[in-house]
């Protein structure tokens, strides 16, 4: 498999997304937000809310890739861990954040309690990411961003998150849709592939009420070489008597 | 963190994930089934379709829990990589199985040609696992279930491999829904955790619209206990002037 050269992987800390109860949504939009960066996202680990298994993902993650983001774990009840955990993965103290204790004290003012303030509780030498929801920040040490869980407060860090990375090409990719099965299409398809290994082209059957067909997903950072297999694609399904429908996204 | 004794990781296989392109419902299907169970899942991970990948999380994930799910990449496409990863992370040949060959026989009648005889080519000694959708043959290697991607198929093939899986007691939960911040109940809340320490307090704030408030999610195999921790809770949030709404998920 060719990769990008900036890599990225997903660590969500969440008993909630493991019991069944949250349906994820986080990975759809970091991932799509990657891909018109650049940044090829490589693996999503999901973990309870338990130190040990914080510890040895990020650990792993972050050798492993250009970045790692986690959600989750940051707020400032019992199980919110993953300050704590991130320090110990660094073997960096856990350490009271002057500038997150200053927002804290802005925003909650007189109801700054003991609770609250563990919100500022960081692990030493990080550096702040802005929360423009609710107010507490999220942090970043080294190449790991530590973001919330909450969908809509994930996002607004994100969008500063983004500013910070660095980027590549994005990645393009058309999507072309037709009413044959891969059963018919698999082996030219496969051949295409090999033609064009620069792209990666993934194929994903559907049955819908009586339609039967298939997506098929090229992609790749080169979009020159994109259209080349595009066209060789069309072509094959133009060769087996199918009709497409293609759409292309532009980051 | 207190587990239970049947222990269970997710793989799933899929640059689709990964590419933002589709969001995944699977994960919280198979969990919210292996709740009712007792079987708890500890681990999720996404990888790409890319066989050094796959093998090196299902051989991590397959030694460390009871059991391993894995979804994704088991069609007729050069994109289908899973039997063949799965074979050689076990050290077996992938062979063509009768079985599967027959069932593929049987529907496709005439139009059995190379590209979809491909789906009978599976890792030697495995265990078929039915297909009510779409008729190829899902399998089982040792602790490892691999199935399909489209969520429709995976669906009809985890019904039938919840009656091939070693039970327990099943994980109940109470939710609990308040007004109430974590700001003012964190410390309270923390203690009750402390308490019942065989029992999962979660807490999940929420903001919508004039609404603010948190969501206690409060799980585990032991009834009774759940219980005794809900009463604890509900009290505590009485003694902060909080209104609870109590919602009891039983299997």
């Amino acid at each position: 498999m060719r990769t990008s050269a900036i890599t990225a992987a997903i660590l969500i800390i969440g008993n909630e997304i493991l019991s069944g109860r949250t349906q994820d949504t986080n990975v759809c939009y970091i991932a799509k937000n990657l891909s018109k960066l650049g940044i090829e996202l490589l693996e999503v680990r999901v973990v309870p809310d338990d130190e040990g298994k914080i510890i040895e993902a990020v650990n792993t993650l972050r050798q492993t890739y250009t970045y790692v983001f986690t959600t989750g774990g940051i707020g400032a009840t019992h199980d919110d861990i993953t300050a704590a955990s991130i320090a110990k993965a660094f073997g960096v103290n856990l350490v009271i954040n002057p500038k997150a204790m200053a927002i804290l004290k802005d925003y909650y003012q007189d109801d700054l309690n003991e609770t609250r303030q563990r919100m500022a509780l960081l692990p030493g030498g990080c550096d702040l990411i802005e929360n423009p929801v609710s107010k507490a920040p999220a942090f970043r040490v080294g190449n790991v961003f530590c973001l919330a869980g909450m969908p809509s407060v994930m996002r607004g860090m994100f969008d500063f998150v983004m500013t910070q990375l660095e980027t590549a090409d994005p990645f393009y990719q058309t999507i072309i849709t037709c009413e044959l099965t891969e059963g018919i299409i698999g082996k030219k398809l496969g051949e295409i592939q090999q033609q064009y290994l620069e792209v990666n082209i993934g194929s994903y059957p559907f049955y819908q009420l009586s339609h039967v067909g298939v997506s098929l997903v090229i992609r790749g950072q080169n979009k020159p070489l994109i259209g080349q297999a595009t066209a060789a694609v069309l072509k094959m399904i133009e060769s087996f008597g199918g009709t497409a429908k293609v759409e292309e996204e532009i980051p």
